[in-house]
């Protein structure tokens, strides 16, 4: 990540804020009620039901941890056995992104190229057939993550055929849900909660950037995956003293669908900014899908609008423009979007 | 640990609230300043600039992470060579209620007997001295926790005598400071952040059981020791994207001393509650020295107590007693403790 | 390991000299015979073929490595879990003296006293009744050696104890094998190789301490813990290119029973060693079980063997006296011993 | 690596046979000697000494251990802190070969494209540049091969650039020599071993490929990276009771010249090999620089050397035909090669 501004955050990420109010009202309103600790509170416990009834998975196990590269390490170091290895789009949070978080467990990830930040059942293939015996690493697991690093979305026949690539090989499916309720809002998405948890071994359900102050949901749909997994939790240092924490904000968030009003305020705000940006003339990278827009705007623009906003220069396009990435997010206030077009604007 | 109670938490533990009143204020005063991700932010600056000239180390490095067994786990992880081991109490946190963190990382825990919890630097001598070549582990790390798992305060003189035996062996010094708060308000101690700061080579200051919802303040007092601290912290899923939620709740704690004031006051309650029980005609374990206490109760008073309230049994003492752990905390009423007396006398 | 004399080697352990001359003739003979690589090749099928018949274990799985921690750390990687631990004495090989070869795989040793080397199922019981949730790592394994580091040999009823207590506990035994040999030829021995195959879930053969340059055979007795073997194998830098190395040597070992009769040789004159010791009117720590046994002599005798033998001290038995260990092996010549007791016979 | 043939090894690769004669017989005539353990023995001094003299390097710290993995895994993990990772070419043996070894020591391998086998300080620099921040996996090492996985030999020229990228930017440089010999004998090499050692910070010299039973020599050049190297050869199993058994191998291959002139013998087949095969009209993927060549053949051609001789086919070129590898060694005899040629004859 490169240096982010100091002035005027805007656009730059969606985790600048802290959390929904309600989030804090719920924290504040069970704040003295005494719970028992490491995860076995009443909180955490109507957090997971709400889950298991949203996912439709009555069974499901859950695990409530503090971040996205903690619920990834845990899974896959939990799922793997040493000489197994899991596969990733190259451009993938666990592949460039996490320090070597998932090499540190002792597992090798095999990088696959992909254009638009998905995984394909293609290269799924081509990397099994490529490891043929054990003087190679061995296979077993697909990671994804549905929003993507690059702001796609996965769509049901998608993760269909992922799905059917996997069990044809004997490989897990694991999906990183970071932007996940972007993801299931999204304009062009087909998929639900319950559909996902279908078509995945293990997942989890981002809060940190869907208006939690931190904590994510590790979802273990396959029940051939659940034993011991408390240990592993532990193990990493991501058991909760005050699991409640967590629990608290997941609570809030699956009652009364906040999570996905959230989630979909965010796209609707890039979206809005989209059709702003193409409006005045410019393209973008792709069509938008989540509450990541990737625009292309000549270096002159780019110039003038970091003078007011904060964002990501994404991929040089060209000689003279780059593509650069805008992150909304649940707190995007709607007149930050007109601010935003409008000082482009005057840049033209 | 044993199954806890549902209805009455009571002396169970010390981390059975939320936060303390003060840290909710400041997480919602600050909550929609937009802020860097990963610790960038300036609460966290604010807090670590408090700490440091809390401990008077203005160069220490301080890193917030959301709990111990995850600060212990990074902390030895960084400064150990895979061939080296950490010697510990075998009654100490890592060496058994960690689930092998620290084993997981590939290191060995030289485990030392020790009757009241803390590490002697005769044992330390021991474990050295039986380490003679490349067979074997190499000892490189000394680990204690203050207050200990047995509730004992580390005093300057010792401190001072297992920093020497550490420097005399070129092993490296660190101190679990999960209930440090409770160590640096303790009665019968003698040191205070500085002078810890001064004698260790790196600890961390615990939040999560003093008054904060999560977070624990990792604290390199060696300047030999920082190189990467950050690649570890994230590699192991600790660098929070909203640092700030730790920073906020430490900012708090050491703005008008809170921190001190909340572990001052579990150290009385449970002073108070020692008292009383002696009164009452019954021994401890030991003196009490920080918010643990150990009483020994014989069986029938033991029923009598759990039937309104909760609370550990530690250890059997003879045929028809026990000891217990009581654990009061920031947030113990001073009136429960009279019931817990009042309770206790219509055992008798 | 204290340092070894260069003068004159004896007893000093059982590993200073090359190989059996059979096995140098075998090497010899098949030298530019061209095999398939990685133990794939004819002389490694030939020896598996031999093992699985001397074991009376037709399906067992076998794969060939070049030492003991090797070996050690590769069968215990294998079948643990990462939360899972391995109880084993703590004088135990892999607890003293592999310089933490498990625990860099990532798993704990719960270690158990033990007066004689052994591990008895009270201690294993008593592991096991500890360690009751997920805040502790979770013991699945057991590991002894036989002959043990003490020179003490395991008989049928204590193996069958062990094997019952690890069967209800759901633990696996892993022996490991070093000394095989001379336990299966012990004087006060009664079990034989298919006797230890039935009863232990995995162990090794250990080769370079009974007259092979190099080599173990580690033996996967359980069916359910073969899958994906000569992964972990591999993974840990233990497949040879050259497999047939180590095939040739066990092909040698066990036709004609090559492998028991130089284990009895060096148990002969172990027994030898300790009877002539013993007539001169000096005790032993224990009587002779093995090839290793522990006499005790006054500190001016010791000075004075030391003036033609090499042997290690190993403990301090009251003020003035000592316990040594003396190491015989397959070549030991019958002279030697004769001439340890005719030099004994001089420092009276 | 595909099934090998069970006839006729041929061109398969260059560890079918054992070991030269001449290592035969040292191992017999130093059978018997009585030598101290674990590489202390005076073989393995002697052993060591030449390789000090042959590489113009008095001081370098030499370990003997038995096989390419290891030596590989044994020098990255001794070099890396936790969050540091090596760069290596995507058909690296540690990228491809060695069923995630080094992952299981904790590290990522940065993989980058090569057309040839080699790294280029382009490739290096790129991955350099792409690590900015604690967010990413820290470059350290280098890790290249000479031979490559390609059969192609660096010239000093690219080592004097490589060496110099990695000191521009902190990274250390280690070389694995599992075909070294080939290497410093290549009729377009222009390196000897002092210029190997003077290039590198640590490098192993493959004894398996050359000539031995088994075994590599170590050799940690640059002298701040030899603190405790002994730790690490034992605690990843590599620390051979009878160390004599390589130590008497290589002081064998570095008397009179063995081991250069059992590699140029390799190579000398393989120049006639491809010799042969380019006068009755075939082309090579590349010029030959080693004793690995990459002949191409039309399908029935290849069909056809089948009958007769072993080898791996390597890349499929265009839509009828394949190019395979042929492996020489110190083994294979002139005749063969002529046979080779004589049967290609057959099938123009």
């Amino acid at each position: 990540m490169s240096t982010a501004p100091t002035h005027q955050h805007a656009f730059f990420d969606d985790y600048s804020e802290g959390a929904h109010p309600d989030i804090l009202r719920r924290l504040s309103e069970t704040n003295l009620n005494q719970e028992i600790g490491y995860g076995e509170d009443r909180l955490s416990a109507r957090a997971a039901d709400l889950l298991r009834n949203a996912m439709a998975q009555p069974n499901a196990d859950i695990h409530f941890v503090t971040g996205g590269t903690q619920a990834n390490l845990i899974a896959l170091a939990a799922i793997l056995k040493p000489y197994e290895s899991v596969i990733a789009a190259a451009s993938g949070h666990i592949a460039v992104h996490e320090a070597g978080a998932i090499e540190a467990t002792g597992h090798r990830i095999n990088q696959v190229e992909s254009e638009d930040g998905k995984v394909t059942p293609q290269r799924v293939q081509a990397v099994v057939d490529a490891h043929t015996d054990e003087h190679m690493v061995k296979p077993r697991a697909v990671y994804i993550s549905n929003v993507t690093e690059l702001g796609t979305v996965y769509r049901a026949a998608e993760l269909d055929a992922l799905s059917a690539v996997c069990k044809a090989n004997g490989l897990l499916l694991y999906l990183d849900g970071a932007r996940l309720g972007s993801a299931l809002t999204s304009p062009v998405g087909d998929l639900d909660l319950p559909g996902i948890a279908r078509r995945v071994d293990l997942f989890y359900i981002g809060g940190t950037k869907n208006g939690a102050l931190l904590g994510e949901a590790l979802v273990i749909a396959n029940p051939r995956l659940r034993e011991g997994f408390r240990y592993h939790v532990k193990q990493r240092g991501a058991l909760l003293a005050k699991g409640r924490v967590v629990g608290a904000q997941f609570a809030t968030l699956f009652e009364d669908d906040l999570f996905f009003r959230l989630a979909r305020h965010a796209n609707t705000q890039a979206q809005r900014l989209a059709e702003g940006i193409q409006a005045r003339g410019f393209g973008l990278l792709a069509q938008p899908q989540s509450n990541l827009i990737f625009p292309i705007f000549p270096d002159a623009v780019i110039a003038g609008l970091r003078r007011r906003f904060a964002f990501h220069t994404w991929a040089r396009v060209g000689t003279d423009r780059s593509a650069v990435r805008l992150a909304t997010s649940w707190a995007t206030p709607a007149g930050r979007v007109d601010d935003f077009l409008n000082h482009l604007e005057t840049l033209l």
